[in-house]
């Protein structure tokens, strides 16, 4: 039978994890793809630790150059993470051409155009389905089976860590920080969450999504991105009792026009299934003009799931090599000759609905100079919870669900809101998601 | 820019879609494929209905003949569905080495073997995304995205008619009769739905999918299909009072040595996402050893998103075509070289949890009876409802949940306590899926 020969850069969980799964799954791969896939290099700073697969020692390295410089091998597949040197090992791959498959999001998120264009240009195949909601075949969705469709939008919950601190707060209520401390002890969050809790890695996600989508390079630094640090068991109480649940949400909606592109902790309805995705698993809803919508949803992390999707990035690349297939889907979704800088919404553009959530002394006329001001700036209350009064002289929560309104003068609102001298705290804002 | 030729067989509601999809989208399918589409020619034995969309009148044709014959025609769409003469028209496109889409699954269920084996012989693309689960990727999810993944299990709601039904008895408390006459006021469901509330559709969906997780042809008569139409209002609302819904679900379950592949209705924890897909649309969960789950939800049937699917899969193949690869997917996953004939479990093999509707005359000793007769097959009751008392003398439901017990067992009780003078109607047995 003939083989792929692959070379591995990366030898942390996932790079184990895609080890394991050539090793157990080979038979199976090879039946489904008549040639097997053979790892010939496997390179890590560290070659020492027991990664739980056994590996023929003389495969191990500690330099990347033995792999990238190696003739034999067509494929090679990036898990070491982060910017630098992956940034240079993929161009280096690419100007080699070798094939790449990658699940560094945070790298296609700020060096996608540089990468995908090279690609595309050296006519290489570059593949990176692990680096969106792990086992769930989003991105191969967006670029072959979504290809007839305009799409309008995108919203995902792309995080399994936030996710699962989210979830955790919901039906234990326990505090952020309990919950978070839960997830490091589970290994669902790692030392530093600041990626996972802060919505940075979710806004990697959803900029190679909209990408793909619209045809469109995204400045990263452009995306609004709000993490879920500041929300709180009382936040989740009141939208449940207002029939939502609280998902840090990754959205990209386009208009024809301009890209509304954001990151944030978002109220959804509980009866949408987006909302009722829990604990560690991901959930990405496509939305566009034929198919109304389509939902998947999977494990988002993990070893094994995330490194499935890196063996079947292989396994098409290794279909193109044994078919003598060249530049069959163009990385970017679109060729780059194709691609068009869409402009990307302001925050304070946008129309919601809103929840907020006033922490105020409990005073008379508290709620008629809070609702004056609303309406002042055109926003209309549609229900209000106001819970048990003040015991502790600590201000009381004041809860409220807005109409649609206008970003800008939601923000406008609060900031004179927030310098009433009842007002105990900055005002919670959080965005209903329909 | 290049064009790949497209020759379309059958003009119905997804024929229409399929050439609305490419007029209203052909820009930006022409942007990502970097060619354009170019529908030559439509074949169907009416052409003077309207249909909606604005073709020359030159295109159309009453002779299939015209599109298979047609050598310029890269790719034959078949549309016109069931067994004949669809069989002969995609065998004779494959042997005139054109390229096939199809979304037939009648036929691919009842001669897959024989068309897809002989395109892979040929080496031609044939491709059926729509076949299956309307504009939901679970195909081609099948074929690439879980290529490295041993499959366990796939459990689908696969027929949007049948969800539609259930769906609406559950929200409105009305027959299977009513809510079939607005499935068929609101065209959900055709005028004859045999195969729809039957399972039969399902059947054959199930049956496709079977083939290419396991890599095994199958004799889609072996299949065990249990259709919607005794279920009822009464059903759904005892369902509903242990904390399920009943749906109709196509399951495909391979243990290594057999394949456990049925449809019928079932009763799912309403906590599960697919227990909450409700309406038209479908939902497919796939099971394997890697990814844990993975379920994909989205619209099942419909002109334009199954049209979606049959447009993505022709540019699937005018990627082939321009890229120059042949053979790059085979066709049933697995080449047919490796594919094993997987025995069927017969349905008295499988176990599972029952949900048992008796309809019982109020007498005493009834419940010891029924109970009695359970525990002899070794049978044993997880909980238990019994209705308000019998005012009309035409007997009182009792309902009970089983653990978990082997179908043969539950089979022969169930005949022993049918045959009882107080039981007024043949039990109703609904299994359990958790």
């Amino acid at each position: 039978m003939d083989s792929v020969k692959i070379g591995l850069i990366g030898f942390g969980t996932i790079g184990a994890s895609v080890v394991r799964i050539l090793q157990k799954n080979g038979d199976i791969i090879g039946q489904r793809l008549g040639a097997s896939l053979d790892l010939v290099k496997i390179a890590d700073l560290d070659i020492t630790t027991d990664r739980g697969v056994t590996v023929a020692p003389e495969m191990l390295t500690t330099r990347a150059g033995d792999v990238l410089e190696d003739p034999a091998i067509d494929v090679v597949i990036e898990l070491i993470g982060g910017y630098e040197p992956a940034r240079s090992f993929v161009l280096q791959a690419i100007s080699r051409k070798k094939s790449v498959v990658t699940a560094n999001k945070a790298l296609l998120a700020r060096h996608g155009d540089e990468i995908l264009s090279e690609a595309e240009r050296q006519g290489v195949a570059i593949r990176f389905e692990a680096a969106v909601g792990g086992a769930i075949p989003i991105i191969r969705s967006i670029k072959e089976a979504f290809v007839a469709n305009r799409i309008h939008a995108i919203e995902g919950i792309v995080n399994g860590t936030a996710n699962y601190i989210l979830s955790k707060m919901t039906d234990d209520h326990v505090d952020f920080q309990d919950a978070l401390k839960e997830a490091q002890a589970k290994g669902f969050a790692e030392a530093d969450p600041t990626f996972d809790i802060e919505g940075i890695d979710s806004a990697h996600k959803i900029a190679v999504l909209t990408r793909l989508a619209y045809g469109t390079p995204v400045r990263f630094e452009d995306i609004y991105v709000q993490g879920i640090t500041s929300i709180t068991r009382e936040d989740i109480r009141c939208a449940q009792e207002f029939g939502f649940r609280i998902k840090l949400l990754a959205i990209s909606k386009f208009d024809g026009t301009s890209i509304d592109l954001r990151v944030h902790p978002a109220m959804l309805p509980e009866d949408k299934p987006i909302a009722n995705v829990n604990g560690v698993f991901n959930a990405i809803l496509v939305r566009d003009d034929l198919m109304e919508e389509n939902l998947l949803v999977g494990h988002g992390a993990g070893g094994l799931p995330t490194g499935s999707a890196v063996v079947a990035d292989v396994v098409d690349i290794a279909r193109d090599i044994r078919s003598g297939s060249r530049g069959r889907v163009p990385p970017q979704a679109f060729p780059v000759a194709s691609l068009q800088n869409i402009p990307l919404k302001k925050i304070e553009q946008i129309e919601a609905e809103y929840f907020l959530r006033f922490l105020v002394l409990d005073k008379p006329g508290v709620l008629s100079r809070i609702s004056g001001i609303l309406g002042q700036f055109g926003i209309s209350i549609e229900s209000m919870i106001q819970r048990r009064r003040d015991s502790e002289g600590k201000g009381v929560p004041l809860v409220m669900m807005t109409h649609l309104s206008r970003e800008k003068q939601v923000q406008a609102a609060l900031e004179e809101i927030d310098r009433l001298d009842f007002v105990c705290e900055p005002t919670v804002l959080i965005r209903v998601e329909k």
